[in-house]
């Protein structure tokens, strides 16, 4: 009963469904009553919490620095890049009155403002502003900085962490003396992103640019990294976009260079956001709940005290707090991390105990009774792998090891995801396996009980939008992005003409 | 001319323009086209990380859990409390659409929505819908939540950090299955703050309750810590708030309590914001720009390398390199604080450059040239005591020393900041004084260029909201806090009537 408890739906009969059952029963989010806004509780916002951590490391090691914009964006901004404003305009929160005042016992906004205020969807623009007045000469260049923040953008179909109203993000903006350098913070930041999702969140990724498509509103080039997901869905985790002298040029970010010739500056911007819960979750949790990679668990060990008799209360509790403490002083992924352990000594049945960490996917689950400790042992379960048969293990053994059984976890999260992800990628090379492929039951009717087919095709594409509007239209399959690994030349399939190589079909979120 | 850059005022002469030259100079913080709304440049920024990173060490330890909640309030959230809506209807960004649209060759807000939202000033209410499903029982008590997050409220008048329309804070909101505990959890939140100010950003405070008219909207009980500026004006620091049972009934958080009756439960709520580091700034900047408290700095110990003819440079930058990670390995603060080090390589002026880290703020300056290597010593100036006079140190006594250095700096600013406070702070017993101290020339003409008068003055007070009304309007003087400091009994010299104790009375921001 404990074990099942708000999760009804296994991913292989209904993986729609299962997916907010894990966000629940995991207690990582909820809805809020504000449409498609969502609460993030706790444990997951803990989890982000890590990520944020992480990754403000690796901007700052690459010469970033954090700074803060306006939430608010001026229409008049906005509509600075037509490209960008067309790309929002249809999904913004707009702020047009600055009080409320009781009218006929209601209260009802009032004070109109000037100019109406976007709530920002990205900040391009609102940090173009700033960079045009801290940009003089090619002295101030190159100009890093990223922003943690609340971004709002108003989707009709919201899912949580996947797609929602409001959501937590960070935003890389820089600006660059020359658009060589400009490519290259780009690409370098692509890298961070990758590293990020295969060394901590265990999720493989492709590196690649987008089609025109599917470019961010305003950029020159965009490029990404892409997951798959358990229902063979490739997910977008991140963009990293070159932005030319576009948004220079809307917003006057202009410097004199070296030889004193007034230029517009070449920036970029990239970013992830808390949407990279939802791909953890869709990557590695399984049908008992999350399964939280070990480098980015709120808590990587839980210690459940195991007391039937009252008597025994006492010392069973002593033996777990040292254990805690001894576990704390180890480390794992090479030394660099520091173990987070959690003692949950709350009075309530050890099933429904023991099944809460398995919902929310705590790597290490020990159990300590009083037997345990007369033999020196405690009773050890690897989320990863034996989600309900814990094993003996002497306690010294337990100690030593436990760094190493982190960093098997994390490298078997990770290993299990990219086989998986082999399991489901085909090279096709005609336009009728590629039909065939994607059209699944349940392309036809969405209720169809049998397990979705397709995945990743890898299959050669002249580059025409039409056709991949086309192909869009007849099976939901896009190019999610044309691999930077190097490839063969051949033939598009679909049109018999040349192709520089191939690129990575999938259905999305 | 390097040196006085961006502050011609000076606090002697006019405080009210040296304040945001300061913030300029110092590249904290400047003013967006978005009205009211700042730009928290990366130095600021870096301030507000260290702020957070203390505190939220601070929180955690004392049991709290950070969660998010959504930007946006629905208009029927806010109406639940009514003093509660009294207290922010006048100053609330109100989002009325969802989308842009094209009419006659112009942008506008299209798409209404059927509830307008309130973009949060405060986040009671959202917060409280979320805890009414969280909590049931008293098994799920205490709940101890904290959120960082921006807020808004459309203030008229703004000032860097001090009053924003859109500012960065932490918000604490808890619920006890009792009063005593979530009065007990009030105070010591406000004790953790008070903690905050003094050890980290070596401002005195005074921890107090609030009168009436200070309270906060909704609220049973404000408790807040109060600190002295520069120009003897009291600047609130933080809050604390018993809510009582008010915001519970409003949001319906009821539990079934240990005899299986349905109770309200009892709240609390407490904030800092990004105030803190224009108290920061107000509190121990000189005329010649920032000083930062070595705790709180983005960079305690900056490390100029001195290169007049081109041979000496690879010399010069490796004897600096070497130092640094010398430095780097130092701590202080009793070994809990690690040392930010920075090499400031740039090719530009030793005076320009040696000018921008006084008017940042950096605690300690180093600077090497080659005749320092050659003595094996470096030149060595503090930022509190000799902006302009380093003075030569052997390096080995300079490595060995930083720390304790550091510790002193803390130290002295704190203790500067304390003498100031209390030779501005007068013990008054009669309602002549009273006024003669306050009524500097200034309050009559506030052009007068001579120094402004007062500071805190301690008397006694009756406690009727009524006459504090009448000498804020005389005056423009307000009850700051009542101490919580135990205090004699007296007489109130405005009325004759009994008076518990001195309070604090003080111009304030």
């Amino acid at each position: 009963m404990a074990k099942k408890l708000g999760i009804q739906s296994t991913r292989a009969s209904n993986y729609q469904d299962w997916y907010p059952e894990v966000v629940a029963a995991a207690d990582l989010a909820e809805n809020s009553e504000v449409k498609g806004c969502m609460v993030i509780k706790p444990w997951g916002y803990a989890l982000w919490e890590n990520v944020q951590r992480v990754l403000d490391g690796m901007f700052k090691d690459t010469g970033h620095s954090n700074a803060y914009f306006p939430l608010f964006i001026p229409l008049s901004y906005f509509e600075k890049e037509a490209a960008h404003v067309d790309g929002f305009a249809k999904e913004c929160a707009v702020v047009t009155h600055h009080r409320l005042e009781e009218r006929d016992g209601k209260l009802v906004p009032a004070g109109p403002l000037a100019e109406p205020l976007v709530v920002r969807p990205t900040s391009e623009t609102i940090i173009g502003a700033s960079f045009a007045k801290w940009v003089q000469s090619y002295r101030d260049l190159p100009l890093l900085i990223n922003q943690w923040a609340n971004v709002v953008r108003w989707e009709m179909r919201t899912r949580l962490f996947l797609r929602t109203a409001e959501f937590l993000w960070q935003e890389g903006h820089t600006a660059h003396a020359t658009a060589e350098e400009a490519v290259e913070e780009t690409m370098k930041m692509l890298g961070v992103y990758a590293t990020f999702a295969e060394d901590y969140m265990a999720m493989p990724v492709i590196q690649g640019e987008k089609t025109i498509g599917e470019r961010f509103p305003g950029a020159v080039q965009t490029f990404c990294i892409e997951a798959m997901m358990q229902d063979r869905k490739a997910l977008q985790a991140g963009t990293s976009h070159f932005l030319g002298q576009n948004f220079a040029k809307a917003s006057g970010i202009q410097f004199l260079d070296d030889k004193n010739t007034l230029t517009h500056a070449w920036t970029t911007s990239w970013g992830v956001s808390t949407r990279l819960i939802g791909a953890m979750i869709m990557t590695h949790a399984d049908d008992d709940g999350m399964i939280c990679p070990p480098r980015l668990a709120p808590k990587q060990v839980v210690i459940m005290p195991v007391v039937r008799k009252p008597e025994d209360r006492e010392r069973v509790m002593t033996y777990c707090k040292a254990l805690k403490v001894e576990l704390e002083k180890q480390r794992f992924a090479g030394g660099e991390d520091r173990l987070r352990v959690e003692l949950d000594a709350r009075d309530i049945g050890g099933g429904d105990k023991k099944w809460e960490w398995v919902r929310k996917g705590v790597p290490i689950r020990i159990e300590v009774g009083p037997r345990d400790i007369d033999g020196d042992v405690a009773m050890v379960a690897r989320r990863d792998k034996q989600a309900d048969k814990p094993v003996s293990m002497p306690r010294a053994e337990l100690v030593a090891g436990i760094g190493a059984m982190l960093d098997d976890i994390q490298a078997s999260m990770f290993a299990r995801a990219k086989a998986f992800r082999a399991e489901h990628t085909r090279v096709i090379d005609t336009k009728e396996e590629f039909y065939a492929y994607f059209e699944s039951p349940r392309t036809k009717n969405p209720n169809d009980p049998t397990p979705i087919h397709g995945g990743f095709a890898m299959t050669h594409f002249n580059g025409d939008p039409a056709l991949e509007t086309k192909i869009k239209e007849d099976l939901k399959v896009t190019v999610r992005c044309i691999p930077l690994e190097a490839g063969e030349p051949g033939t598009c399939p679909f049109t018999g003409q040349p192709s520089a190589k191939r690129v990575v079909w999938a259905k999305s979120y």
